[in-house]
């Protein structure tokens, strides 16, 4: 929303528009140069941050729903997004004053206050998706109601707004199990990289360190990468090789379930 | 429900107590004896069979709705259940004619017969949940509306109801990735087995053969299994050594996201 009425029109009719008691949210990991980061935003109004999210539009399906939020949020299109988890067991999602005083001191900023009956003040369930890029290639296009936006590094997210935090641990994690069976990486890294390009991208993500030599063998033995017949030139004395993900792998073991391992 | 009057009150006032928009759907594994399958039910007046599911009462979290739903619709309880994925794309959720001609061939058992704007002809979601049980253990709870059950083999699962397909593919990618990640196994196997037992497992869940040796090998270097200094007697000149699963190594795995394989 980027105006005072479009705000107006949301409070007021937005359930003709939107299925009540389902949200989407988004955690959006931003990778760079061995830093992981998460997008966050700050609503008018709030000291909190909180997950960039949205509403469920009557007529159009789920998916369509996460990338058109995802787009009209950041700015960030044609991205892979990936639904990791559903929300509703947080206390402060059954809590309707709570959600109610929430949503209050953020449309304060166009002089509209919920009653308890709002639509708004519902009872809400979040549907979690999540999407790794390279954050600075992204240009955060701002929002009516946003103050601020962020990216913070996953060792310093502040308390978040409802269960935000719970959100980003339960992505962390997902994230972290899918590296070895999603080529999370391929669109972090050019196409043919070196082993210390993707053995950074495995020690930031994973947060945890890995012995140079070890971590070459167990990726390709695992299937994960390829060894290329090729060198990059990056100095009189330094072509260090190349390595490719194995696509072909990847969607084997994805439709296989698992067969990268046994 | 166990009587027309249950069912009667939960179509004229079920919308009091039940979230709108969202319900569900449970995909029970069995496994027993190197077979796989699946509990169907199928509902009065309808030759598909679907997947036992419910809806969420308005004050109850998330994982209690799934736990609750279970153990109504099948008797089970105590078991461990898993979310996996919310299903929001498919053209038969959006079809609120097609919802609502379903519900009223199962409701014409009662009398009953549901308007355009009723809530349970609204546009559902559907949170996918799975559990892996062993099927001979397992007694069915029988319910006023459902006239059978069955435990269909994973290989012959019949065109089911709206998007329940699909729901159980996606069950079953998931079981088979998690198979590495999580000890899926462990309320199938008894808690001291032998290598042909989970050799087994592995092979029916994964839907493909594994040489003994070799799959001993790898369970063992990726730490899922733990050799005992144990065998079990089970003939003059048969006492197979015995295995564990390796609790503690999944329970830091998951935390660590993945650190069982590098």
């Amino acid at each position: 929303m980027n105006t005072a009425e479009e705000v107006h029109d949301f409070v007021n009719k937005g359930h003709e528009q939107y299925l009540p008691h389902l949200s989407i949210d988004c955690v959006i990991f931003g990778y760079h140069e061995r830093q992981l980061k998460i997008l966050l935003i700050q609503h008018h109004g709030h000291e909190e941050w909180m997950l960039p999210g949205g509403f469920i539009q009557r007529h159009e399906t789920l998916t369509e729903a996460a990338y058109r939020i995802l787009a009209y949020k950041t700015g960030i299109s044609d991205l892979f997004l990936q639904q990791f988890y559903t929300f509703g067991d947080s206390a402060a999602r059954l809590n309707r004053i709570a959600i109610q005083q929430i949503h209050n001191k953020t449309y304060a900023k166009v002089g509209v206050t919920l009653d308890e009956n709002h639509w708004l003040a519902e009872r809400t369930l979040s549907i979690g998706y999540y999407a790794l890029v390279d954050y600075s290639n992204v240009v955060v296009r701002p929002e009516f109601l946003v103050d601020e936006y962020a990216w913070r590094d996953i060792s310093d997210i502040p308390a978040l707004q409802y269960d935000h935090n719970e959100i980003i641990d339960k992505a962390l994690l997902t994230l972290r199990a899918q590296l070895y069976q999603q080529p999370i990486g391929s669109n972090l890294l050019p196409e043919k990289f070196t082993l210390p390009e993707v053995h950074d991208l495995y020690e930031t993500i994973l947060g945890r360190r890995f012995d140079r030599r070890n971590f070459r063998k167990k990726l390709l033995a695992l299937g994960l990468i390829r060894q290329l017949n090729e060198q990059r030139k990056i100095g009189p004395h330094r072509s260090p090789n190349l390595y490719e993900f194995d696509l072909d792998n990847y969607h084997r073991a994805l439709n296989e379930g698992a067969a990268l391992v046994l």
